[in-house]
């Protein structure tokens, strides 16, 4: 049992309209194609104005639960469980603890993905990242300039989340680029000389080609140990 | 250079204004707690209605960029990456796709996070871990009731995701659990008996108490072996 009681949260009208549609969708079990009543017999049926019930199904186009097509009306959605983040993902907006949380799940993510990468890679991938892997080492840039190492830093790892046949971690993880671009500069900054783990991209895509899950794994592991060591 | 030529998206006006506004807030460096313009001003300024201007902050407020108090007009809030998504996160509005990229996404995080953990650890923990471990053992209905099973699972990895000290981790669990809890029924209905890797969780305690960061990641990741042997 809870010890506290809970504080009587004042929600608006819009909030608790978009609430009982969300239901109202739930109980009818509507299936995303399935067409929604108009806002007039919403407006209706709720008993509110239909400016109402419009802002309302703003906030829901917002979270992807439902679409509007011109002149076709109100469509129910797949639902998009990462719509709302896209946009207020930027470190100018964000604060210190928010970044900071980012960018340990970002090590987290990479560490723990290693089983989806050895399930799904295929032949073509390790071509891929080997190139990718070759052009870095060929570029002379990447000695001396730090946004052509971060450039394929970030080239790289996003690629393993491709790899990942994980669509929903893809995209959560191109939403956080900024967030790893901005925390990745800071650390460079920081430090005189940049840090790299004793484990290479080279050396990763090795492992992915005749090693296992498990060896990627702790490979990826030392290869993040440069961030991994700041946290406390 | 991308090869399709991308197609003209059609965007409300509201949608406009929100975009406007986000912008206006990062090039005046709004921080949280400043407090924002009122909505007469913004629909001068912008040259759209008060309607347009509402609607719009109304979809701000849903993405926990501003929050509006009583007699005191709209502040810059904290933004929370997290809000849009607590909403939708239900097994009944998610495909199944969505749901199964959660899941893997779950076998990620609690793989991944074992250096967390260990950084992170405190003593209260251990001793809280080692006590729902003992509840578990020693209540008879888990070996017959599905239910009673889940939740003792339920309730050990949650607090796992508590101990990685990751607000942003924790909460983004706890989000996922709906999806989590259906997965794992699932599983259960179709197994006749459903399956138990060979690390207990009284295992994966001891590891935290007396073991590495290392040993703990392989030892979750063989507790998890039963849900990693049926992807593909």
């Amino acid at each position: 049992m809870s010890s506290k009681i809970k504080p009587i949260k004042s929600v608006s009208l819009v909030e608790q309209v978009e609430q009982r549609i969300l239901e109202f969708l739930k109980e009818n079990r509507f299936k995303s194609g399935d067409s929604l009543p108009g806002e007039i017999e919403l407006a209706e049926n709720l008993g509110v104005s239909r400016n109402i019930v419009r802002e309302s199904l703003s906030r829901l186009r917002m979270l992807g639960v439902v679409e509007s097509k011109k002149r076709k009306g109100m469509f129910i959605a797949e639902p998009d469980i990462l719509s709302g983040i896209e946009r207020i993902m930027d470190p100018d907006l964000l604060g210190e603890e928010a970044m900071q949380h980012i960018f340990e799940l970002r090590l987290v993510l990479e560490v723990g993905m290693s089983e989806l990468l050895f399930i799904r890679k295929k032949d073509s991938d390790i071509v891929k990242l080997q190139e990718i892997v070759d052009r870095e080492a060929n570029d002379p840039l990447c000695k001396t300039d730090l946004q052509t190492r971060l450039a394929y830093e970030i080239e790289f790892h996003s690629y393993l989340y491709k790899m990942s046949g994980n669509g929903t971690l893809n995209r959560f993880q191109s939403m956080l680029l900024p967030v790893f671009h901005f925390m990745m500069q800071q650390e460079s900054k920081a430090a005189a000389e940049p840090k790299r783990g004793s484990i290479s991209h080279n050396d990763l895509v090795e492992t992915l080609r005749n090693g296992t899950a498990y060896e990627f794994r702790e490979n990826m592991r030392n290869h993040l140990t440069p961030h991994f060591s700041k946290l406390s």
